[in-house]
């Protein structure tokens, strides 16, 4: 109860266009506008085949402790009800947003009467809070009092819940380049100023030689490599974007493959510690990904709602405090083979030697509804130019393949490389 | 770098008008609005009332340890790092808070120039941000990495940023007042699940005869007390609100009076578990305390920026979690006299018994400067009625003192009470 008259709240000169009429019901007055009903289809297949591989793992190749699998089960059933809130409450926090004016054009859709809808921005903020909740209650039916896990986890949810703030901060506030790098070396303090893990990192075999050493201790080293990978990781994620569906549909594809290396790893390890720190693991990713399959019903083309940055940093965090805590960061990093080749294709860009636009997107040519690539140093525009000109889905889809042959590589590599290398 | 244009952040339609030429400087362009510079007087004058009775009984008083002193003085010297980063980047803030028309009009002031000027809004923002970063890096000198305080103090730190996030939520979105009182809740929950302390009360003295017990263990009905408790502050503080510099002021006496408390609980008690505990409660009130001056300096009469819920409910949860981590919510739950009078006065109003109006507010005179009650039922408008028409920086000294005064009463209440009632 503030001494203030809310002028945008209440929003008196943002009548809806005439052009929202074409996302509200025909019979409804155009008072509020109404948005289409999500893809639920699209969330029903993302769902069996990113959750498929780990299940069959988990519940059937593997013989999991039967404990484990009860946790997993719970995390399962917490991470359900997750996906069923997020969709519920995505419309209706989509309706705030309409009205606050966060909204954005569809750039790719230019010329198109679909390019005039106000599309709400930011609602990656519904699913940061939703997976806040359930990450933060599901400890109650895990972490008994006394458990060492209890510090770590805790820090990662003051990280993620950091990152989330910071990266609504900036949706709202529209902060400068120079600031956004800055974000999540803020947000992830608490987890480096937590973290109780190793400091140190095993010198592949065939190096030994030529190190003197197998074992190297990087003691406050690590934590610097730590803030390094969370400012990559989340910016990472922010710059391989401008398609509909792109920026969820890459962070659900690498949870499914962080499930799975989890899942393998505590099948296949004997060490107590490892399987903890995998099974943490898992039950931070579980409700990230079916959170962010709800919002990818509503994110997929045609997008209805933009997820903005405060999705993608929140992704990037919540998947680098898993692979942190759960000491497999090496592994995601090659998890994030594409978002590490963006943005090696973009350095030029990104640092200035050559001109950078503000939007990197390829050319959208309304009268065949194809992209074409232009020049700009990125992925996106990178497999338009070597694999022709496709709409706009087409594309979204080709690139999320891309991400998980990377995946199934990563896999192949560790298979290939046990023993050998470590 | 998603999908969009920004619209409201690029903000063609909003060229500052000719009012905010009252706060530029003569010879700058009306471009961008400027600041006035802050009450740094003020600022200096508040610190030394409340900081130096707590000074005074923790360096001079109570013969206390050297370690507590030498981390208590590591802890104020980043707390008044803080002030400066806070006094440095509010006004930053402001310049984007305005681009992004968050702001809000005075009330109290309408009528006169003043009152046409655009008051950015939610600035509480920035002293959340610039806390949590500090009481993040102040573990990291204090706490070791077994210490059993530190899941407890991670889960405080998520607490107050999840609060910080919901609260900066409902200033951008304005939210519904079912909503807001849902908000605390949730981010109360961290809080309420890393809890480790007991979950018993002591009964008092005079009543044992007729309850035939001396301690109730209450079990998971605490967890509801803790969770009601942080509803309640937090929404006390946001609907004792309404005039220039009340939020501000009110926290920082009730954070000068923890402190106070703190340090008097731990050269008076020999138990070594309620030491840490006032010790841990210290080095999180501390830099709210200094963070919040720096707040102040702005906030004060005649008000440069609003606090926001953002603020309001930040500062409700900082003290809550204190309050319950440090054992001594009964305590604050005293010190919070004028919110829980101020609430009772409120019940009809809030509840409906009795017609609400959106702001309830006192009438101003633009004529004579004077704010008169009215007849809503909250402190700021009994105190006009009781002891007469003032100034809106007259009214808001007086409620300090009378919040002041409570805290007092409160102390001497404890003294009075101890071994008859405990």
């Amino acid at each position: 109860m503030a001494v203030r008259h809310r002028p945008a709240a209440a929003a008196p000169g943002d009548p809806p266009p005439a052009s929202t009429a074409a996302v509200a019901t025909p019979d409804e007055p155009a008072k509020e506008p109404v948005l289409r009903p999500p893809n639920l289809r699209l969330a029903a297949v993302a769902a069996v085949l990113f959750l498929a591989p780990f299940s069959y793992l988990a519940f059937v190749h593997y013989p999991l402790d039967a404990d484990l699998r009860r946790s997993i089960l719970k995390c399962a059933a917490m991470s359900l009800a997750g996906f069923f809130v997020a969709l519920k409450f995505i419309p209706v926090a989509a309706r705030y947003h309409l009205r606050r004016r966060m909204f954005g054009y569809d750039i790719n859709k230019k010329g198109l009467p679909t390019g005039e809808i106000k599309v709400p921005e930011a609602l990656g903020l519904v699913v940061g809070i939703v997976y806040l909740v359930i990450a933060i209650i599901f400890q109650q039916f895990h972490y008994t009092e006394d458990s060492i896990w209890l510090v770590e986890y805790n820090a990662a949810l003051a990280s993620v819940c950091f990152m989330i703030l910071l990266g609504f901060v900036d949706d709202v506030l529209d902060v400068p380049w120079r600031v956004k790098l800055v974000l999540p070396t803020i947000a992830a303090l608490p987890l480096l100023m937590a973290y109780a893990g190793g400091t140190s990192i095993i010198i592949p075999k065939p190096l030994t030689p030529y190190v003197g050493l197998t074992v190297l201790e990087l003691g406050s080293f690590y934590k610097i490599f730590m803030l390094l990978l969370a400012v990559f990781c989340t910016n990472s994620i922010n710059i391989h974007a401008g398609i509909n569906g792109l920026e969820v549909g890459q962070t659900v594809v690498i949870s499914a493959a962080v499930l799975i290396h989890n899942v393998m790893r505590i099948g296949s390890s004997t060490d107590i510690e490892t399987q903890q720190a995998h099974e943490f693991s898992i039950y931070l990713v579980l409700p990230f990904l079916t959170t962010s399959l709800a919002l990818l019903a509503f994110n997929w083309y045609p997008s209805i709602v933009f997820v903005g940055d405060t999705y993608t940093y929140f992704a990037g965090m919540a998947l680098v405090v898993v692979g942190i805590l759960g000491h497999f960061s090496e592994t995601l990093l090659l998890f994030f083979l594409p978002q590490v080749l963006n943005f090696l294709c973009s350095v030029p860009q990104l640092f200035h030697f050559v001109p950078c636009p503000r939007h990197r997107l390829p050319r959208f040519d309304p009268q065949t509804g194809l992209l074409t690539g232009t020049k700009d140093g990125n992925l996106v525009n990178i497999f338009l130019r070597l694999f022709g000109n496709c709409s706009e889905k087409a594309l979204c889809i080709r690139l999320l393949i891309f991400q998980a042959l990377c995946c199934i590589f990563c896999f192949w590599l560790r298979y290939m490389l046990t023993g050998w290398y470590k």
